[in-house]
Protein backbone atom coordinates (compact mmCIF):
# COMPACT_ATOMS: atom_id res chain seq x y z
CA UNK A 1 0.00 0.00 0.00
CA UNK A 2 3.16 2.52 1.13
CA UNK A 3 4.76 1.28 -1.88
CA UNK A 4 1.85 2.32 -4.26
CA UNK A 5 1.49 5.34 -2.69
CA UNK A 6 4.96 6.26 -2.56
CA UNK A 7 4.51 5.30 -6.50
CA UNK A 8 1.63 7.48 -7.43
CA UNK A 9 3.32 10.60 -5.67
CA UNK A 10 6.34 9.71 -7.94
CA UNK A 11 3.55 9.80 -10.79
CA UNK A 12 1.79 13.08 -9.34
CA UNK A 13 5.79 15.06 -9.65
CA UNK A 14 6.63 13.52 -12.71
CA UNK A 15 3.07 15.13 -14.00
CA UNK A 16 3.66 18.40 -12.63
CA UNK A 17 7.69 17.99 -14.26
CA UNK A 18 5.76 17.12 -18.13
CA UNK A 19 3.39 20.15 -17.61
CA UNK A 20 6.28 22.99 -16.43
CA UNK A 21 8.20 21.91 -19.35
CA UNK A 22 5.48 22.52 -21.71
CA UNK A 23 5.14 26.10 -20.09
CA UNK A 24 8.30 26.51 -20.52
CA UNK A 25 7.92 25.60 -24.13
CA UNK A 26 5.49 28.06 -24.55
CA UNK A 27 6.95 31.41 -22.95
CA UNK A 28 9.84 30.51 -24.97
CA UNK A 29 8.03 30.52 -28.22
CA UNK A 30 5.28 33.02 -26.81
CA UNK A 31 8.13 35.70 -25.84
CA UNK A 32 10.11 34.97 -29.14
CA UNK A 33 6.68 35.73 -31.39
CA UNK A 34 6.41 38.76 -28.84
CA UNK A 35 9.96 40.45 -29.53
CA UNK A 36 10.30 38.98 -33.48
CA UNK A 37 6.63 39.67 -34.52
CA UNK A 38 6.57 35.73 -35.62
CA UNK A 39 2.60 35.35 -36.13
CA UNK A 40 3.43 31.07 -36.63
CA UNK A 41 5.35 31.11 -33.69
CA UNK A 42 2.12 33.16 -31.95
CA UNK A 43 -0.48 30.71 -33.22
CA UNK A 44 1.76 27.77 -32.25
CA UNK A 45 1.61 29.01 -28.55
CA UNK A 46 -1.84 29.95 -28.85
CA UNK A 47 -2.81 26.30 -30.22
CA UNK A 48 -0.76 24.27 -27.76
CA UNK A 49 -2.56 25.69 -24.28
CA UNK A 50 -5.25 23.39 -24.79
CA UNK A 51 -2.69 20.59 -24.06
CA UNK A 52 -1.39 22.63 -20.75
CA UNK A 53 -5.12 22.86 -20.19
CA UNK A 54 -6.27 19.22 -20.57
CA UNK A 55 -2.97 17.45 -18.53
CA UNK A 56 -3.84 20.26 -15.78
CA UNK A 57 -7.26 18.74 -15.61
CA UNK A 58 -6.20 15.12 -15.85
CA UNK A 59 -3.51 15.43 -13.04
CA UNK A 60 -6.46 17.20 -10.52
CA UNK A 61 -8.15 14.04 -11.44
CA UNK A 62 -5.47 11.67 -10.67
CA UNK A 63 -4.51 14.14 -7.33
CA UNK A 64 -8.31 13.67 -6.43
CA UNK A 65 -8.19 10.02 -7.41
CA UNK A 66 -5.51 9.34 -4.68
CA UNK A 67 -6.91 11.23 -2.32
CA UNK A 68 -10.11 8.84 -2.12
CA UNK A 69 -7.87 5.62 -2.57
CA UNK A 70 -4.85 6.11 -0.57
CA UNK A 71 -6.32 8.27 1.82
CA UNK A 72 -3.03 10.42 2.73
CA UNK A 73 -2.65 12.11 6.09
CA UNK A 74 -0.18 14.79 7.37
CA UNK A 75 2.68 15.46 4.97
CA UNK A 76 1.52 13.02 2.13
CA UNK A 77 -1.85 14.89 2.56
CA UNK A 78 -0.02 18.12 2.16
CA UNK A 79 1.82 16.87 -1.25
CA UNK A 80 -0.97 15.89 -3.07
CA UNK A 81 -3.22 19.14 -2.17
CA UNK A 82 0.43 21.61 -2.95
CA UNK A 83 0.14 19.44 -6.50
CA UNK A 84 -3.55 20.62 -7.34
CA UNK A 85 -2.38 23.87 -6.42
CA UNK A 86 0.62 23.89 -8.03
CA UNK A 87 -1.24 22.73 -11.11
CA UNK A 88 -3.45 25.64 -11.33
CA UNK A 89 -0.76 27.90 -11.03
CA UNK A 90 1.02 26.63 -13.89
CA UNK A 91 -2.08 26.30 -16.36
CA UNK A 92 -2.18 30.11 -15.72
CA UNK A 93 1.04 30.26 -16.47
CA UNK A 94 0.09 28.70 -19.85
CA UNK A 95 -2.79 31.16 -19.82
CA UNK A 96 -0.05 34.49 -19.40
CA UNK A 97 2.34 32.86 -22.41
CA UNK A 98 -1.37 32.36 -24.78
CA UNK A 99 -1.85 36.54 -24.03
CA UNK A 100 1.47 37.49 -24.73
CA UNK A 101 1.25 35.42 -28.23
CA UNK A 102 -2.50 37.21 -28.64
CA UNK A 103 -0.84 40.12 -28.89
CA UNK A 104 2.02 39.04 -31.09
CA UNK A 105 -0.82 37.80 -33.27
CA UNK A 106 -2.99 40.68 -33.30
CA UNK A 107 -0.79 43.00 -33.94
CA UNK A 108 1.17 41.08 -36.56
CA UNK A 109 3.12 41.84 -39.29
CA UNK A 110 3.99 44.75 -36.84
CA UNK A 111 5.62 44.70 -32.95
CA UNK A 112 3.52 45.08 -30.10
CA UNK A 113 5.59 47.50 -28.54
CA UNK A 114 8.42 50.61 -29.66
CA UNK A 115 11.66 50.60 -30.26
CA UNK A 116 12.41 52.06 -27.18
CA UNK A 117 10.44 49.47 -24.99
CA UNK A 118 12.14 46.49 -27.10
CA UNK A 119 14.89 46.27 -24.65
CA UNK A 120 13.00 46.20 -21.43
CA UNK A 121 10.52 43.54 -22.64
CA UNK A 122 13.96 41.18 -24.90
CA UNK A 123 14.71 41.32 -21.18
CA UNK A 124 11.57 40.73 -19.30
CA UNK A 125 10.90 37.71 -21.99
CA UNK A 126 14.65 36.20 -21.00
CA UNK A 127 14.11 36.49 -17.44
CA UNK A 128 10.62 34.78 -18.02
CA UNK A 129 11.96 32.10 -19.68
CA UNK A 130 14.82 31.76 -17.41
CA UNK A 131 12.31 31.56 -14.30
CA UNK A 132 10.01 28.65 -16.50
CA UNK A 133 13.54 26.90 -16.75
CA UNK A 134 14.30 27.06 -13.05
CA UNK A 135 10.66 26.20 -11.95
CA UNK A 136 10.70 23.03 -13.93
CA UNK A 137 14.01 22.17 -12.59
CA UNK A 138 13.18 23.02 -9.24
CA UNK A 139 9.97 20.87 -9.51
CA UNK A 140 12.47 17.29 -10.74
CA UNK A 141 14.65 18.21 -8.01
CA UNK A 142 13.16 19.94 -4.98
CA UNK A 143 16.13 22.04 -4.88
CA UNK A 144 15.40 24.57 -2.59
CA UNK A 145 18.40 26.76 -3.31
CA UNK A 146 16.26 27.19 -6.80
CA UNK A 147 13.17 28.63 -5.34
CA UNK A 148 15.49 31.55 -4.15
CA UNK A 149 17.03 32.30 -7.36
CA UNK A 150 13.11 32.36 -9.14
CA UNK A 151 12.34 35.19 -6.39
CA UNK A 152 15.39 36.88 -7.35
CA UNK A 153 14.77 36.59 -11.03
CA UNK A 154 10.74 37.65 -10.21
CA UNK A 155 12.51 40.90 -8.58
CA UNK A 156 14.17 41.98 -11.02
CA UNK A 157 11.08 41.28 -13.86
CA UNK A 158 9.03 43.86 -11.07
CA UNK A 159 11.62 46.49 -11.80
CA UNK A 160 11.53 46.06 -15.33
CA UNK A 161 7.55 45.92 -15.13
CA UNK A 162 7.57 49.38 -13.15
CA UNK A 163 10.73 50.71 -15.86
CA UNK A 164 7.72 49.80 -18.49
CA UNK A 165 5.05 52.32 -16.90
CA UNK A 166 8.27 55.08 -16.13
CA UNK A 167 8.62 55.00 -19.94
CA UNK A 168 5.28 54.86 -21.18
CA UNK A 169 4.37 57.81 -18.59
CA UNK A 170 7.84 59.77 -19.27
CA UNK A 171 8.04 62.83 -21.40
CA UNK A 172 9.95 61.02 -23.94
CA UNK A 173 7.37 58.77 -24.94
CA UNK A 174 6.16 58.90 -28.35
CA UNK A 175 3.59 56.08 -28.83
CA UNK A 176 -0.23 56.28 -29.52
CA UNK A 177 -3.06 54.91 -27.36
CA UNK A 178 -2.71 51.63 -28.92
CA UNK A 179 1.31 51.51 -27.95
CA UNK A 180 0.49 51.82 -24.78
CA UNK A 181 -2.56 49.53 -24.24
CA UNK A 182 -0.66 47.09 -25.51
CA UNK A 183 2.78 48.04 -23.30
CA UNK A 184 0.48 47.70 -20.40
CA UNK A 185 -0.63 44.83 -20.70
CA UNK A 186 2.32 42.53 -21.99
CA UNK A 187 3.61 44.21 -19.18
CA UNK A 188 1.55 42.67 -16.72
CA UNK A 189 1.29 39.55 -18.37
CA UNK A 190 5.23 39.35 -17.80
CA UNK A 191 4.73 40.02 -14.37
CA UNK A 192 2.25 37.76 -13.76
CA UNK A 193 3.67 34.67 -15.27
CA UNK A 194 6.63 35.32 -13.02
CA UNK A 195 4.14 35.51 -9.94
CA UNK A 196 2.74 32.31 -10.38
CA UNK A 197 6.19 30.80 -10.74
CA UNK A 198 6.92 32.48 -7.27
CA UNK A 199 4.08 30.89 -6.02
CA UNK A 200 4.50 27.52 -7.15
CA UNK A 201 8.36 27.72 -5.70
CA UNK A 202 6.80 28.74 -2.09
CA UNK A 203 4.91 25.33 -2.10
CA UNK A 204 7.89 23.16 -3.31
CA UNK A 205 9.86 25.06 -0.81
CA UNK A 206 7.35 24.37 2.03
CA UNK A 207 7.24 21.04 1.41
CA UNK A 208 10.96 20.31 0.83
CA UNK A 209 11.80 21.66 4.53
CA UNK A 210 8.75 20.20 5.92
CA UNK A 211 7.65 23.96 7.83
CA UNK A 212 4.08 23.07 8.26
CA UNK A 213 3.77 25.27 10.75
CA UNK A 214 0.48 27.00 10.21
CA UNK A 215 -1.26 29.32 13.08
CA UNK A 216 -4.53 27.45 14.34
CA UNK A 217 -7.24 27.34 12.38
CA UNK A 218 -9.85 30.45 14.02
CA UNK A 219 -13.38 29.84 14.78
CA UNK A 220 -13.34 32.98 12.65
CA UNK B 1 -18.80 9.81 12.17
CA UNK B 2 -20.86 11.10 9.45
CA UNK B 3 -22.89 13.91 11.15
CA UNK B 4 -19.66 15.47 12.44
CA UNK B 5 -18.85 15.44 8.64
CA UNK B 6 -21.75 16.83 7.91
CA UNK B 7 -21.60 19.70 10.28
CA UNK B 8 -17.49 20.61 9.03
CA UNK B 9 -18.90 20.42 5.17
CA UNK B 10 -21.71 23.24 6.80
CA UNK B 11 -18.41 24.94 8.50
CA UNK B 12 -16.54 25.02 5.47
CA UNK B 13 -19.67 26.38 3.87
CA UNK B 14 -20.57 28.99 5.81
CA UNK B 15 -17.08 30.21 5.74
CA UNK B 16 -17.21 30.19 1.89
CA UNK B 17 -20.46 32.55 2.48
CA UNK B 18 -18.43 34.72 5.06
CA UNK B 19 -15.35 35.35 2.68
CA UNK B 20 -17.89 36.12 -0.13
CA UNK B 21 -19.72 38.62 2.16
CA UNK B 22 -16.16 40.55 2.62
CA UNK B 23 -15.59 40.03 -1.49
CA UNK B 24 -18.91 41.81 -1.66
CA UNK B 25 -18.25 44.64 0.55
CA UNK B 26 -14.71 45.18 -0.68
CA UNK B 27 -16.15 45.59 -4.36
CA UNK B 28 -18.92 47.76 -3.43
CA UNK B 29 -16.18 50.21 -1.46
CA UNK B 30 -14.01 49.63 -4.37
CA UNK B 31 -15.81 50.77 -6.88
CA UNK B 32 -16.96 53.68 -5.09
CA UNK B 33 -14.02 55.14 -4.34
CA UNK B 34 -12.57 54.72 -8.01
CA UNK B 35 -15.81 56.58 -9.18
CA UNK B 36 -15.94 59.36 -6.51
CA UNK B 37 -12.11 59.60 -5.98
CA UNK B 38 -13.03 58.46 -2.16
CA UNK B 39 -9.41 57.74 -0.77
CA UNK B 40 -10.16 57.09 2.51
CA UNK B 41 -12.52 54.11 1.23
CA UNK B 42 -9.94 53.23 -1.11
CA UNK B 43 -7.63 52.79 2.09
CA UNK B 44 -10.26 50.41 4.18
CA UNK B 45 -10.46 48.08 1.25
CA UNK B 46 -6.44 48.01 0.85
CA UNK B 47 -6.02 47.46 4.49
CA UNK B 48 -9.12 44.95 4.78
CA UNK B 49 -7.96 42.70 2.11
CA UNK B 50 -5.29 41.26 4.87
CA UNK B 51 -8.44 40.10 6.63
CA UNK B 52 -9.57 38.27 3.74
CA UNK B 53 -6.35 36.29 2.76
CA UNK B 54 -6.60 35.26 6.14
CA UNK B 55 -9.68 34.20 6.00
CA UNK B 56 -9.28 32.06 3.42
CA UNK B 57 -6.09 30.28 4.62
CA UNK B 58 -7.49 29.61 7.67
CA UNK B 59 -10.32 27.77 5.42
CA UNK B 60 -7.92 25.92 3.38
CA UNK B 61 -6.32 24.61 7.21
CA UNK B 62 -9.99 23.68 7.85
CA UNK B 63 -10.37 21.33 4.53
CA UNK B 64 -7.18 19.73 4.57
CA UNK B 65 -7.70 18.81 8.37
CA UNK B 66 -11.31 17.97 7.16
CA UNK B 67 -9.59 15.58 4.39
CA UNK B 68 -6.91 14.24 7.25
CA UNK B 69 -9.79 13.32 9.36
CA UNK B 70 -12.34 12.22 7.94
CA UNK B 71 -11.13 10.82 4.44
CA UNK B 72 -14.16 11.49 2.48
CA UNK B 73 -14.33 10.22 -0.80
CA UNK B 74 -16.42 10.04 -3.63
CA UNK B 75 -18.53 13.22 -3.67
CA UNK B 76 -18.20 14.34 -0.49
CA UNK B 77 -14.24 14.90 -1.35
CA UNK B 78 -15.20 16.43 -4.19
CA UNK B 79 -16.53 19.04 -2.21
CA UNK B 80 -13.37 19.72 0.40
CA UNK B 81 -11.90 20.18 -2.76
CA UNK B 82 -14.26 22.39 -4.84
CA UNK B 83 -14.02 24.74 -1.77
CA UNK B 84 -9.93 24.97 -1.44
CA UNK B 85 -10.45 25.61 -5.27
CA UNK B 86 -13.22 28.45 -4.18
CA UNK B 87 -11.59 30.21 -1.54
CA UNK B 88 -8.53 30.60 -4.01
CA UNK B 89 -10.40 32.18 -6.60
CA UNK B 90 -12.24 34.53 -3.83
CA UNK B 91 -9.31 35.45 -2.43
CA UNK B 92 -8.32 36.72 -5.63
CA UNK B 93 -11.25 38.54 -6.24
CA UNK B 94 -10.22 40.48 -3.22
CA UNK B 95 -6.72 41.06 -4.68
CA UNK B 96 -8.55 42.70 -7.80
CA UNK B 97 -11.18 44.81 -5.49
CA UNK B 98 -7.76 46.09 -3.99
CA UNK B 99 -6.09 46.85 -7.32
CA UNK B 100 -9.08 49.06 -8.04
CA UNK B 101 -9.01 50.75 -4.57
CA UNK B 102 -4.67 51.16 -5.86
CA UNK B 103 -5.97 52.60 -8.69
CA UNK B 104 -7.93 55.23 -6.93
CA UNK B 105 -5.68 55.92 -4.42
CA UNK B 106 -2.68 56.65 -6.71
CA UNK B 107 -4.81 59.36 -8.62
CA UNK B 108 -6.51 60.76 -5.62
CA UNK B 109 -7.93 64.03 -5.82
CA UNK B 110 -8.20 63.08 -9.29
CA UNK B 111 -10.49 60.18 -10.63
CA UNK B 112 -8.78 57.54 -12.29
CA UNK B 113 -10.36 57.74 -15.74
CA UNK B 114 -11.27 60.62 -17.85
CA UNK B 115 -15.13 62.13 -18.20
CA UNK B 116 -15.96 59.95 -21.55
CA UNK B 117 -15.41 56.67 -19.54
CA UNK B 118 -16.76 57.05 -16.32
CA UNK B 119 -20.67 55.95 -17.40
CA UNK B 120 -18.56 52.75 -18.54
CA UNK B 121 -16.77 52.50 -15.73
CA UNK B 122 -19.80 53.16 -13.26
CA UNK B 123 -21.65 50.61 -14.75
CA UNK B 124 -19.05 47.84 -14.60
CA UNK B 125 -18.82 48.39 -11.08
CA UNK B 126 -22.38 48.43 -10.74
CA UNK B 127 -22.02 44.72 -12.54
CA UNK B 128 -18.92 43.57 -10.66
CA UNK B 129 -21.29 44.14 -7.31
CA UNK B 130 -24.18 42.71 -8.62
CA UNK B 131 -21.80 39.61 -9.39
CA UNK B 132 -20.37 39.07 -6.04
CA UNK B 133 -23.87 39.85 -4.30
CA UNK B 134 -24.97 36.69 -6.63
CA UNK B 135 -21.88 35.21 -5.71
CA UNK B 136 -22.61 35.07 -2.25
CA UNK B 137 -26.48 33.86 -2.86
CA UNK B 138 -25.39 31.53 -4.47
CA UNK B 139 -22.37 29.92 -2.31
CA UNK B 140 -25.34 30.05 1.17
CA UNK B 141 -28.27 28.55 -1.04
CA UNK B 142 -26.90 26.77 -3.72
CA UNK B 143 -29.38 27.66 -5.99
CA UNK B 144 -28.06 26.95 -9.64
CA UNK B 145 -30.34 29.11 -11.65
CA UNK B 146 -27.46 32.12 -9.98
CA UNK B 147 -24.72 30.37 -11.66
CA UNK B 148 -27.17 31.51 -15.29
CA UNK B 149 -27.37 34.49 -14.12
CA UNK B 150 -23.74 35.38 -12.80
CA UNK B 151 -22.48 34.49 -16.60
CA UNK B 152 -24.98 36.71 -18.22
CA UNK B 153 -23.00 39.35 -15.90
CA UNK B 154 -20.17 38.95 -16.84
CA UNK B 155 -20.99 38.69 -20.89
CA UNK B 156 -22.11 42.17 -20.17
CA UNK B 157 -18.98 42.93 -18.12
CA UNK B 158 -16.47 41.39 -21.10
CA UNK B 159 -18.74 43.41 -23.48
CA UNK B 160 -17.75 46.34 -21.73
CA UNK B 161 -14.40 45.64 -21.41
CA UNK B 162 -14.17 45.55 -25.00
CA UNK B 163 -15.90 49.18 -25.44
CA UNK B 164 -13.05 50.93 -23.23
CA UNK B 165 -10.71 49.40 -25.67
CA UNK B 166 -13.04 50.97 -28.49
CA UNK B 167 -13.23 54.21 -26.79
CA UNK B 168 -9.07 54.26 -25.76
CA UNK B 169 -8.29 53.58 -29.17
CA UNK B 170 -10.62 55.92 -31.24
CA UNK B 171 -10.39 59.04 -32.51
CA UNK B 172 -12.01 61.20 -29.52
CA UNK B 173 -9.87 59.77 -27.31
CA UNK B 174 -8.04 63.08 -25.62
CA UNK B 175 -6.87 61.23 -22.48
CA UNK B 176 -2.96 60.82 -22.29
CA UNK B 177 -0.63 57.97 -21.69
CA UNK B 178 -1.63 57.97 -17.81
CA UNK B 179 -5.10 57.98 -18.47
CA UNK B 180 -4.60 54.93 -21.01
CA UNK B 181 -2.28 52.94 -18.62
CA UNK B 182 -4.81 53.54 -15.65
CA UNK B 183 -8.46 52.72 -17.80
CA UNK B 184 -6.75 49.42 -19.41
CA UNK B 185 -5.41 48.26 -15.89
CA UNK B 186 -8.75 49.29 -14.30
CA UNK B 187 -11.04 47.00 -17.02
CA UNK B 188 -8.83 44.17 -16.55
CA UNK B 189 -9.42 44.23 -13.34
CA UNK B 190 -13.66 44.90 -13.44
CA UNK B 191 -13.06 41.94 -15.67
CA UNK B 192 -10.78 39.32 -14.08
CA UNK B 193 -13.12 39.83 -10.43
CA UNK B 194 -16.37 38.41 -12.53
CA UNK B 195 -14.58 35.75 -14.11
CA UNK B 196 -13.60 34.44 -10.84
CA UNK B 197 -17.26 34.41 -10.13
CA UNK B 198 -18.01 32.67 -12.97
CA UNK B 199 -15.01 30.05 -12.62
CA UNK B 200 -16.31 29.73 -8.94
CA UNK B 201 -20.28 29.57 -9.94
CA UNK B 202 -19.39 26.51 -12.60
CA UNK B 203 -18.31 24.55 -9.59
CA UNK B 204 -20.72 25.27 -7.40
CA UNK B 205 -23.12 24.04 -10.42
CA UNK B 206 -20.99 20.86 -10.95
CA UNK B 207 -21.41 20.14 -7.32
CA UNK B 208 -25.42 21.02 -6.82
CA UNK B 209 -26.20 19.15 -9.84
CA UNK B 210 -23.69 16.25 -9.32
CA UNK B 211 -22.34 16.21 -12.46
CA UNK B 212 -18.95 14.29 -12.03
CA UNK B 213 -18.81 12.99 -15.35
CA UNK B 214 -14.60 13.55 -15.76
CA UNK B 215 -12.89 12.13 -18.89
CA UNK B 216 -10.79 9.52 -17.60
CA UNK B 217 -7.61 10.16 -16.72
CA UNK B 218 -5.60 9.36 -19.83
CA UNK B 219 -1.37 8.15 -18.78
CA UNK B 220 -0.18 11.09 -20.76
Amino acid sequence: MREVFQQELREVQERLVEIATLVEVSIENATSAFNESNVSLAETVIANDDKIDALTVSLDELAINILARQQPVARDLRIVVSALRISSSLERMGDMSEHIAQLARYRFPEKVVPKTLRSTFAEMGRLDVEVARKLTELLRTEDVAIAEQIRNDDDRIDELHLSVFDKVLGETWKGGAEDTVDATLASRYHERFADHAVSIAKKVQYLATGDWQVSSTPAS
